[in-house]
């Protein structure tokens, strides 16, 4: 594959710029290019993280998706649109590896953890050289600021997509494990709802932006609207933290 | 809490030395004391992690387990022997702490995911400042080595522990969730057949030693014993990635 540019998925962590690794930072200032995911019309924040990082004068690449990802993903005509601007935007990293050129794809977290670059991953992988560099998941940020032991001995973890209709949300809880709900946003009540209907609302914390400056972070009972940013994470402590 | 020491959990994760994040680097040079956790009679996997990055002459505290952690959590001997060894590192960390020394525990991977930090966090949590810096996790690691998208979109991530007797694993990987199994080790076999039993065995990757020198890859059905470290992992995909 000589000639070919190397394509580099780069996890960049949960926010706080001094939460990426040091490959990272190395892989970031060492690429002829920088691509990073965002919703049209949104400034992208792997690209905030990492900005301090940025060698000036570095070509960035900009992927801007052209719908929100808050729908369902069995919602057919966003499936397709979603479809047709990872194929678009394979296609433009595609061409600078043609050109020799390596691509670092900033990757909020971990890149193949529910992370946008694996998209580009499975499509580009067999074709050019690639590299996944591993970062600080959001829910591990979370956790840590809320300094919460998520998981020990024999406990099962189990990470939920709020995007869950209900009574998978219900079903899901009621094994009692120590939980994750991710991608809350705009599912936040139904969310508290199965919470509520597993009995364990009283076991949830609510992290916005953990580790960011604009941290927030309280018990979810505390919380009095249902109001949340995308990104925002509920954690429920298992049967050994409850008390 | 003026003239106390400070506790800090710091995540090196999994194991290269380059995926420490740039705090976990600061917070260990910049620290008192430096404590590790390793079986006694063994070096601790966390400090040759960062062995490139401790400050010369720093005081180092080895916590050393008086048996094995591969046992079973309902072992009653077991869990009287360990929580007392918890509390005589907790009062170990403390003498430090009291005397205003900053004391960075380390933890391979994330401190507060499976880690022994989180028994020292228990216990001094309400009495010293207290700081969790979180890691890149060994199970990110070791499916960003294999290059396999783990979870997106509406999947559901179930971590297990392989220490799980075999009904339960069987049970849990019948929901065929994507599913990382952890603490390999001994129980292998055990694993192996909960797979066989749950029709997931194909889809299953065993990772050794994720990310490190010597890590070792390939389909668990081409893995032809059972001899595997304790903390070697098994990646099994999801439905999404089946073809």
């Amino acid at each position: 594959m000589s000639g070919l540019g190397r394509l580099i998925g780069v996890g960049v962590g949960p926010g706080d710029p001094d939460l990426m690794t040091l490959k990272a930072v190395r892989a970031m200032q060492s690429a002829d290019v920088v691509a990073h995911f965002a919703k049209a019309g949104n400034a992208s924040n792997a690209r905030a993280t990492v900005a301090r990082f940025l060698r000036p004068g570095v070509t960035e690449l900009p992927l801007l998706y052209p719908i929100t990802t808050e729908r369902p993903a069995d919602d057919l005509m966003y499936r397709s649109a979603i479809q047709g601007f990872f194929d678009e935007a394979a296609t433009a990293v595609a061409a600078h590896l043609d050109a020799g050129r390596t691509v670092a794809v900033l990757s909020e977290g971990d890149p193949l953890f529910f992370g946008s670059y694996m998209h580009l991953h499975v499509r580009l992988m067999k074709h050019y050289p690639t590299d996944v560099i591993p970062g600080v998941t959001g829910m591990s940020g979370c956790w840590s600021a809320a300094g919460l032991p998520i998981v020990q001995g024999d406990d099962v973890l189990t990470v939920l997509p709020g995007t869950l209709d209900e009574t998978e949300l219900i079903r899901r809880l009621r094994e009692n494990d120590p939980t994750v709900v991710m991608k809350v946003g705009r599912n936040l009540s139904k969310v508290r709802r199965a919470l509520i209907a597993a009995d364990r609302l009283r076991n949830a914390t609510y992290v916005e932006r953990g580790t960011m400056d604009d941290e927030r972070l309280m018990p979810l009972v505390d919380k009095s609207d249902d109001l949340a940013p995308y990104f925002a994470i509920v954690l429920v402590a298992g049967r050994a933290w409850n008390s």
